[in-house]
């Protein structure tokens, strides 16, 4: 009989298509869970997988390849999504993909099967990350495909099957939880005149909540890799969850936007990020101190074309492989740390230190200097200025010619 | 006798320039204040330039044209020079500059001259701007060619040449001030390691000293120029006072930056831009509500180009307008409403409307719609994916042999 | 009864499409010829779309439109698809489009049909320029729905339909043809190891039967556009008409190339734009001259964006008009002449002129003059090598040590 | 007594240097000859150069090195700049500084002169390499500085101070030619309306004197390196002079351009680049083949930018290093073939070939395959069209309607 390997969480949608695939491909299913932090509960997971039908249960720890292989990488490239989203949901996409593919190829299996709707974005990205990593292996969407519409439906159909599902009816939002973040859609926030309730939120106090004194934060970096917080040293895993606490105490990290999906409409998101907000805003201080202009610069056309790819799910593309390349070679020298004060969800800057920093005070202060010399201005401006000059120049020539070429 | 026209301030450094030209150029001094909101004190300053030895005082109020053609094109445009910095001290000069040549051509004038230092990037401004309005100006900047290399020497000299100067031989910090923003530079900035002190804030409330209760305000754009506060339209300076008025209250839009001058070193700045930052924020949501993807996309990059221009002076370049024609372009169904919550620095997306929505909640959902087949994701993506699953194929060809070409 | 306006040619593909949309919709059928220049026999294609079942015939001509309203706008911009292709089906494909939504306005059709296949580009083209128009129209493409998979199947189903159709079974290459360009795809070109068969050729010279004199032309380009030839004015079709003629003369404009396809695969193809080619450079040169070099620089991007947006059909775009507001801009200047000589395939610069032009040999050439004083270049080299040199003084100061941060 | 290293060819200028540094500074004088292929007389310059004042001669063979180091990466970036010019001077120049600093430290020398003039390009291109690999060094640009306005001044100068120089007076253009190219300047160019001559040629042979029949060239590439000519190994330097022989014999690669300088004005430069336009051709092509869209489009926007780099002598920058990176990333899997079929000036692509070739009829053609499922297009189509139909949809809504907001 056919293996089908299934992305499997033990929710209610997950659960619902064990039964529904072995209906509909007489196959046998192996059902995956890639734990990526999502927190919820895993224990029982392997029994409740196993009573929904799945004749194998997985369940993978990828949260230090998560943070090691997909965050440092995006971090380090400056990618934002459309100026606001982190790419949460984003990176893990490609890596649960690399998850299901290997354990296909272990099991023997012909086809992938996930439970991301035909909406979305995480379809894409599951899809294309599995063509890109094995381009024979079959995919199957049930949600492009089925005649269920609905949670009801689903329950329904789960009744019928003798799946035994414990969802309620009335879940208020959409969410996708990892290490790095929670996203929240739908419900009220389909109206984006609506104010987003603090209440939804779970890795961040509310800013009315928070302590009413300022904590400081110390980051190290090596090549552009966080080490150390406050002069410890943590695994990448555990610098996370560190940051998280952190920040999330302090209400750091919520972003609110209306952004463009890749599949052709707009939607709405609530994102927290708390950890990973403290991250970006340290790493892009050091880079301020450590890049020289032209790089910084050209690195910011880089990051808005990685965020692009990562949002896309392009994550194991070409293009992708070759620009964390470039960032890479930018990173040698952004190594120091950065201090941070955290407020009542304020990260505010409150130092910077390299050995490779490009900021001297000597060359930027007014007294004389033997690296700067004022003098030098006058002609540097004088050709800087040219064109601008000759412009003018030319116009002035024509001003009031009737022009006859 | 020669005439030339001096951007005066009524400060020590141009009170000292004056007679300072007129020893080294045997000429006439037309002082020129222009008025871009520096709130210093401008009564008493003719008296103050005649008695310094100008033989006439010009005070232009530029308010309102400074928001009107600088500001608002800028805003329009998403420019924010290294991800960090609003561009306000940028903008200011090239306006300064325009006023300089008018007067400078009323009057006959030969040249202009300005107080501005040789290490910095006004200078870059003012010069460029000038040669750009008229390439046969002759321009003057004493920083780069007198003896002069403190205050304390400025001011020695203003005594013997009997010219009454008030200035303390002890300014803390460099700054500029405008409507649109105040910057500090210097002092004990210059160790980037050092945290900014609060008490520097001219503009905005200490965080801790802000209100305990949120307030909300209602920005309504039509093509992207806002037009009204909380349902109360203003006049462009108006509209800027009253945002700097709320946004100043709740301690919003302080920077703390080590950015890349255009002459080729780094500086460390901070910078207050309450009301600025809630437009920018604003205009962007609005942004996100009424821009399609690729036209988004696009503008980031017109964005960073223009931060750059504007940052380098380039203000009356013809890529600069020709940016321009883009981004009002791009402004068209710019027009709608934003609601933002305040609270301790903190600026919050509470809401955006436009008729011109591209967002609409029928489609980003999950129920069936009429513009939205899932189905149609299938093929989507089958396409989309269609060069990583070739790519993986030719992969897969290749993989283990030794390739002779 | 329902009707649907068909993108008619008189081809067999089109000539089939008639009776199986009428089998297949219970319709009436409008076909709807767009002359873009296609060369082909338009006398007796009114009687031949009747006898094929259609109820009506339109034979609109829209070459004129083509020249100034997508050829003319495109040009200006620079755009060239891969640094290869002129574009020359992509911007045709909108304007038939739209010739096509106006037919269906005004006669109240509910649907528009084209024969376009599967593969290509320009099922997109048309689809999406039709979607833009009119966002409600359906959108039939009998080439992804119906069984016929072949040209014998076709001529089977004419025959079966009483339809007389004229074609062989043996045509050689897919080919698109206008006033701009000829494209040749499929048969031998399909390995791109084999050399395309000059014999192909329709609107160019094969490069041994070119004359052995060369022959020159000068072109007039008055804001970017085109106006006279030799000294003589021409209409903007008449103009095209005449490079055609000069060009192909001399075997100018051959394009062979392996491009990438919208829909995920790549494709070859051999191009003839012989007048086009003589226009493009002309235009190039004319910039090289009038433009000063941050804009030059920038539009080469804009120049790459504007090509893909072009060849993926997305004319209609906001990011499209906003572009052509850029491009427009900097076209203020660009006005002049260029003096070409052809011979045997090769277009060389032989001259360029503009009242316009930034170029004065009295400021690159190596005398003394006003406007540049070589001492300048001292301060200009310090300032804009002074990012290099603080580098490598961070550098030395580290090498060797052991960093710890 | 203190010494200078002088980059030494022979010629008028450096021979005139010689004793001029030696009056003015009172200074050892080591010429440094770098043989970078400008196929000048470099038998006898150790004699010239010490007859001309100095104490000691260096000629260094940097010819393989140009190749592999600095024309090969700059080719596989496919930089042009201003979409006409390959870089023949620009990254010599840098190789040049390397091998003067390099005897610098060597010699213990506190001070490096060079011949370029104020106005150029190499000027900036010698002096910043220098800063970039030593950044206290101590540059002398006698150019600027002296009295010397002629070449005629030049020639009284050398007779008052004893050197034999045998320049003529009557130099036509000012020249530069290494193994990559020749370029041309001033003279009857400097009015560009002028055409420039064939006769000035000298490693091109004048269209009209080419052979008759056409030559084929098969250029093979490993990870975008060239290796093989028509299937014989050659070294870097080898295969370079091997393509000048077969493409100067064509007369292939003659450009004509007015080009932006980076100090701010405009110059005419006409180049001969033979071997290397075959080399960017087949190198191109085969990219076309290899490279997937979404690599080759944002590899030409790196292509720019590196070119920019490049003229602009920022070779020895961090930024140039990091695109380096992005662009070996790139060459991966761009191995294979391509024949060129050169006639009359003429560079046509006559078949491409590579194992990694992305292309495939399979997939382009019209029948059915297994990889492409045209009925997929319906969903790609009415999802990548969305964000068009949306808007045009929002545009109907709106029509008509007075908006207030």
């Amino acid at each position: 009989m056919e293996k089908i390997v299934l992305a499997y969480s033990g929710g209610l949608d997950t659960s619902v298509i064990i039964p529904w695939l072995k209906d509909n491909y007489e196959c046998e299913i192996i059902a995956v869970c890639v734990d990526v932090g999502q927190g919820e509960e895993l224990t029982g997971l392997k029994e409740k997988g196993i009573n929904s039908g799945a004749s194998k249960v997985y369940i993978i720890d990828a949260k230090e390849e998560l943070v090691k292989e997909y965050i440092y990488p995006t971090m380090k490239a400056g990618a934002i999504y459309e100026n606001e989203y982190l790419l949460g949901t984003s990176f893990a996409r490609p890596l649960i993909a690399k998850k299901l593919v290997e354990v296909a190829h272990k099991e023997g299996a012909t086809a992938i099967a996930h439970g991301a709707t035909g909406k979305g974005n995480d379809q894409v990205r599951f899809e294309v990350s599995i063509k890109a990593l094995d381009p024979n292996m079959k995919i199957i969407a049930p949600w492009r495909i089925w005649e269920l519409k609905s949670r009801e439906d689903e329950i329904d159909y789960a009744v019928k099957k003798g799946v035994k599902v414990t969802a309620t009816k009335d879940k208020i939002y959409s969410m996708d939880r990892n290490i790095w973040h929670l996203s929240h859609e739908g419900g009220d926030l389909e109206d984006p005149w609506n104010e987003h309730n603090p209440d939804m939120y779970e890795m961040t106090a509310k800013l009315d909540e928070t302590p009413d004194e300022p904590e400081y934060v110390i980051l190290e970096f090596e090549r552009g890799v966080p080490v150390s917080v406050n002069g410890k040293k943590y695994s990448p895993l555990g610098l996370i969850e560190k940051l998280n606490e952190i920040g999330g105490r302090h209400g750091v990290g919520i972003v609110d936007v209306v952004e463009n999906r890749l599949v052709g409409m707009k939607s709405r998101g609530v994102y927290e990020t708390p950890g990973g907000t403290l991250l970006y805003k340290a790493h892009e201080a050091l880079e301020h101190l450590c890049l020289d202009k032209d790089t910084y610069h050209f690195k910011g056309y880089v990051a808005q074309k990685y965020a692009e790819l990562v949002y896309n799910g392009l994550w194991f593309s070409p293009l992708k492989k070759a620009l964390d390349a470039f960032v890479d070679k930018t990173q040698e020298n952004v190594t120091g740390m950065v201090k941070l004060k955290l407020y009542k969800g304020n990260v505010i800057m409150a130092g910077s230190y390299s050995p490779y920093s490009l900021y001297d005070k000597d060359y930027a202060t007014f007294g004389e200097d033997e690296v700067y010399n004022q003098r030098d201005a006058d002609g540097f401006i004088n050709l800087f200025g040219l064109p601008l000059k000759i412009g003018a120049m030319v116009e002035k020539k024509n001003a009031g010619k009737e022009l006859a070429v």
